[in-house]
């Protein structure tokens, strides 16, 4: 059981060895570690005593330092691997299997890519290669070509038999079966060849309605049916419904938690593939699209203020309270978003269910706007002694946080049935609504009613 | 293959059988999908129309109706169950495992939830009761008692013929191994079973060192050890080491879902436990709280404003331009929290890189400042043609962005130094921070600058 305390043992153990140079009790260390937590504790050194300690382990044990590098995940991991001539990056990728390969050769500087594959035995440059040409985020692009299948001409005793030679094969507990041309046609179990006897026909005891995914398939509907049908694994096929190779569980829990992570981050404006370690200037520039885009919204709202330049000249007041309207239906509606961008994306929330929710979201709006309104109102009376000021915000803010829930159900909704992923720019479209609607209410009610307000 | 569209097919013919009264090709229909597919079908119908449903299916196949309630998740399940009567549902729930029975009981009506339980047979209910016990959020609570387990003084053949005679065990590709007491002491393959000869003792092929958790570990880490060592399932123990459960790798996908949704949640204002399905009122209490939370800011903010007064009632202009500071301030230190605590939740982000990840992102808030204010300085001098009034919102610009990358990190990483959830209320400190000190620099390098400003 290895609580986050042990990782930090460790973390403080390797330190040290490296500090006081005692390369063999820090390999004897290292060798110890389940490559997950070596990849954790790489994660947390400094550069350069990463490269120190990669180096120590490529030397000794080519295999873990591969398993960590792919336990890292492809980005840091080829950033690492980068740091090796290109004759030693192609004899280490033979050390993993090839979807981990491809995704780490993915990563690598295109010249440095091209020279490893070019050195690289041609059947795994082969393998690599071809995982390559699927398109991103589909389902040839993380599966593992190395499937293990039965021939559907085998008895169940044949098949135990194919099953004691097979080495290093993903996933042996679903038993694939496939015809003379390699098309799938069924699926068996381990234990279902143990329940019968050997002379069996395995076409007898296969499944042949399973469930399959083609090559071109988006990667989070794969993990949707996995997670929903409760699949260890999903076989993969091309156009012909050959198999081609398996995707197991533990990609598809790596799948859903980087569409997790990409739901959160386009809800605040930063790109899915920005992590802790991105570079400080690559992060700034991939984070400054959208603050530009804010930046000329937020000019939108100015001239909405500035229409109303002579009402605030009149009634400084106005100018104090109006952050109150605009931000309160900016927190609404950033509620009611969240909640529907993660229904969508659960599958909790669909076009049947979208009207009901609807109404839900805009009486809610309408509640929060005058419980919350009523209060303020309340407030801005008894500090200000003018109760039509209060009266005034109430009415704004009740007319903004409807607008909010109702903008926050409506422009993800809208942006599905577009074939845009609702996360995208959802909270630029609400926050310049509740902005514009927040401060253009407010000032828009003070200007009719500017006669029973005091002057300042 | 299930794509989306099919599931819509199948609804639009479940509402239309339904509505023309044609029982049987309803129950027909229903008997030829997946649980899960099912559950979505239930959960895009109508409540009426989803008793109506139910009713059929449960009459005809109780166990697929079960599947299909324990598909839909405890909450929304339990709501459908509790429309039948105790004595149907203590029977209903004796079709699905003890683990997932428990959960449902938990959202029942507390006086039902009661009467359901006496009315189990007293294994069963016991079982129930025991899950019951284990504190929410934790390994017990979510593991399922019946785990297959070998003796360790088996033969491998004595073991293939217990593993013959077991039936609807969870997942007896790992086999665990107990000594007479019931102590978990190691785990072995079916696979493995395979490559040697049946004499061969159980103890001579059994892994010794195996990953285990115990029932008061919280699901948080279960999901966490689970996922990065690539387990498929993994044994829980109890306090003395027995085996007492098992969590198998789907039961962690949903834990990783809630998490990540509770993530996103906490950012937004949102309890974790809301979902679509959450009735108006509810959600309309439930996100309340922290609306009001953010009204005693919004004042906060107010009466910082308010403190210059004076200078907002000479230069009008700056209630106009007051909010892009502010706002540019609030989506900047959203895009660093965003990106803070989701690194803490994957674990790239620890003590150990969290002093270069502060430097980081105080070097972006300074970059994105200085970028952006200058853009909106050229805005402001060729609109109002006041360069002085574009250079005090550039400087207060720097300052709002960097104080809000600042506060972004700091903020999740001291809350998570405390022990408390680093998403929690994370985003009105930023919001409460960047709106201060967005007003203040702005109106207060305003004060300083008064006499090169144009009165209005």
């Amino acid at each position: 059981m290895a609580a986050p305390r042990r990782i930090d043992l460790v973390l403080d153990s390797v330190k040290r060895l490296l500090r006081i140079g005692a390369t063999a009790n820090l390999l004897n260390l290292l060798q110890k570690q389940h490559p997950a937590d070596l990849a954790q504790v790489f994660g947390n050194l400094l550069d350069n005593e990463r490269q120190a300690v990669f180096s120590v382990l490529v030397e000794r044990n080519p295999r873990l330092a591969m398993e960590t590098v792919s336990e890292m995940g492809p980005e840091p991991g080829a950033v690492l691997l980068a740091t090796r001539a290109a004759e030693d990056i192609a004899k280490l990728l033979q050390e993993i299997a090839s979807d981990d390969a491809a995704a780490l050769i993915d990563y690598l500087p295109e010249e440095l890519s091209r020279q490893v594959l070019e050195l690289m035995r041609p059947r795994e440059s082969g393998q690599v290669e071809s995982l390559l040409e699927y398109g991103e985020q589909t389902a040839g692009r993380i599966m593992n070509p190395s499937v293990f299948a039965l021939s559907e001409d085998l008895t169940v005793g044949e098949a135990i038999i194919a099953l004691q030679g097979s080495r290093d094969v993903e996933m042996v507990f679903y038993l694939y079966v496939v015809d003379a041309r390699r098309h799938l046609v069924g699926v068996t179990s381990l234990r279902r060849l143990l329940l019968v006897s050997p002379e069996t026909p395995l076409k007898r005891i296969m499944t042949a309605d399973l469930i399959a995914v083609r090559v071109d398939t988006d990667q989070e509907e794969v993990a949707r049916q996995v997670a929903s049908y409760n699949l260890l694994a999903v076989p993969v096929v091309d156009e012909e419904s050959k198999l081609v190779g398996i995707i197991t569980v533990d990609d598809v829990i790596d799948v859903i938690k980087d569409e997790a992570t990409e739901d959160l981050y386009r809800l605040a404006g930063v790109s899915g593939d920005e992590r802790v370690s991105t570079p400080p200037f690559e992060a700034l520039s991939k984070r400054l699209p959208w603050l530009a885009v804010n930046l000329v919204t937020a000019f939108l709202t100015v001239s909405v203020v500035a229409y109303f330049e002579d009402t605030i000249a009149r009634v400084t007041a106005l100018a104090i309270f109006m952050p109150v309207v605009a931000g309160m239906g900016g927190n609404a509606g950033m509620q009611t978003l969240t909640v529907i961008v993660r229904g969508l994306a659960l599958g909790e929330l669909s076009w049947g269910n979208a009207r009901k929710t609807f109404f839900k979201e805009a009486a809610i709006g309408l509640g929060h706007g005058l419980v919350l309104g009523v209060l303020a109102a309340g407030v801005v009376w008894v500090t200000t002694r003018e109760p039509m000021l209060g009266l005034l915000l109430a009415m704004a803010m009740v007319c903004n946080m409807f607008v909010a829930t109702v903008a926050g159900t409506l422009v993800p909704l809208g942006l599905k049935a577009m074939r845009v992923d609702p996360a995208l720019a959802s909270s630029v479209f609400i926050t310049t609504c509740t902005d514009v609607v927040g401060f253009g209410s407010f000032l828009g009610l003070a200007t009719i009613f500017l006669q029973y307000l005091t002057p300042s």
